[in-house]
């Protein structure tokens, strides 16, 4: 695909907003080299960010970021620089995942769990929503005595203040907003062909991204729970879709491209 | 029955507590007269209230207090006074029988219905029990928009947080009380035959409310919610086996003993 067309497509992406660099390169790393060996050359971290219309050096003072972090490390190799994961930054990218990359809902039903009004207990949280100080909606039963715990009915609907609290009504948009804008990039990826490797790995990388932003802020809750104009079903329809129909190249072809 | 013996199942029903005159009553009248045209004899009422262990001073005055409240009024009969329910006195008695004289839980089922916090409506907690301000356990799904109703799980368990506020300690331990009474009083009267019409109709008076003053002050929710040592579904059992052994007089034989 041309540079102009290949720039239209990443805008009908991304929208006015800049990615956050730092966050961004961690999906680079999660999608490209998650592997314990894998190392991406500071060529192709270069090229691929700059196709992204990020700026050199906003990239450069990320991977210092990131490096002092803790995510991630480098090391030289010839005139380039080589950088990987840290074993914790694999941990990180491996823990979310699954969740960035699942095509289903993590879960189609739901615990009502509730808590001792007048003291307060620990429940495990991970993957629901506190309603209130007392009251959570979990993706799975908890295992702690003193707790009440019922699978909300399949048809029971949830009122606003409910929803509300499982996610917010910016993020609703922001899912309603991704949605469309996957859409678009559907129908120009399907009348199109011709991305190079590098295309496919940056368009690949933008769309994990946009999801990424989305799905690691919310619950793990079915998605009829959520508020309007929560579209994360469609997104994650056409996150699938799309990533099914762009290969995903291996680093050692993006490296020999930008080597030749 | 002899008299001594009779007194005997009497006190191991009621043990030292001498029923609250005005209340029994109550019973005395749904149980008897809850019809719309029967009337029960001051003679009647005197002699079933002693065989009770009532003094005739105290049902004198509780009979005063119940017309001056509305439940009964009262005509002339010759010599003699005949008591009957006003309008308003059989609709409270008529609302309360199904609850007192039913065989088996009124409900198997129960759902939990929250609340907003923040803003707390009216539900309609009509035989359910509030667990909190804004949590209420109840024996059908509410019928209010902005409420959240689920059915709780048969298995699930309630804590004790939770079962407190459904039954009172207090409560629960009156239920184990009555169930080993009434467990005295069906031994008693399985092996001694020979109760008098009037004697059969005290007895059942006491019965009936012995529990009511237990089941009239309880939710309508399935007995396996209730705290430890709620003993409800023995109660409810014992006392449906003895009306079924103990035949109910009708009025009229009463009042011929009576004036024989």
């Amino acid at each position: 695909m041309d540079r102009p067309a290949f720039t239209q497509l990443i805008s009908a992406l991304s929208g006015d907003r800049t990615p956050r660099v730092w966050s961004l390169l961690v999906t680079v790393f999660g999608e490209l080299a998650q592997e314990r060996e894998a190392r991406i050359s500071g060529s192709v971290l270069s090229q691929l960010t700059e196709l992204i219309g990020i700026k050199p050096e906003a990239m450069r003072v990320a991977l210092h970021r990131l490096r002092k972090d803790g995510w991630i490390d480098s090391q030289r190799q010839g005139r380039n620089s080589a950088y990987f994961l840290t074993d914790w930054g694999r941990a990180q990218s491996a823990a979310a995942s699954p969740r960035i990359y699942a095509s289903e809902p993590e879960s189609d039903d739901a615990w009502l769990v509730l808590t001792d009004p007048g003291q307060p207990a620990a429940a495990d949280a991970t993957g629901g929503a506190w309603i209130s100080s007392n009251m959570l909606i979990a993706p799975r039963p908890p295992e702690l005595a003193g707790l009440f715990a019922t699978r909300i009915d399949a048809g029971a609907a949830l009122p606003g203040w409910m929803t509300g609290k499982i996610c917010s009504a910016e993020t609703a948009e922001l899912s309603r907003d991704l949605a469309q804008r996957l859409q678009v990039v559907q129908r120009s990826t399907a009348q199109s062909s011709g991305l190079s490797p590098l295309q496919c790995a940056a368009l690949r990388v933008l769309i994990v991204h946009s999801w990424r932003r989305i799905v690691l802020k919310i619950p793990a809750l079915p998605d009829r729970y959520f508020p309007a104009p929560w579209a994360g079903a469609q997104c994650r329809q056409s996150v699938t879709a799309l990533l099914a129909q762009l290969p995903k190249p291996a680093l050692a072809d993006l490296e020999a491209v930008i080597a030749g």
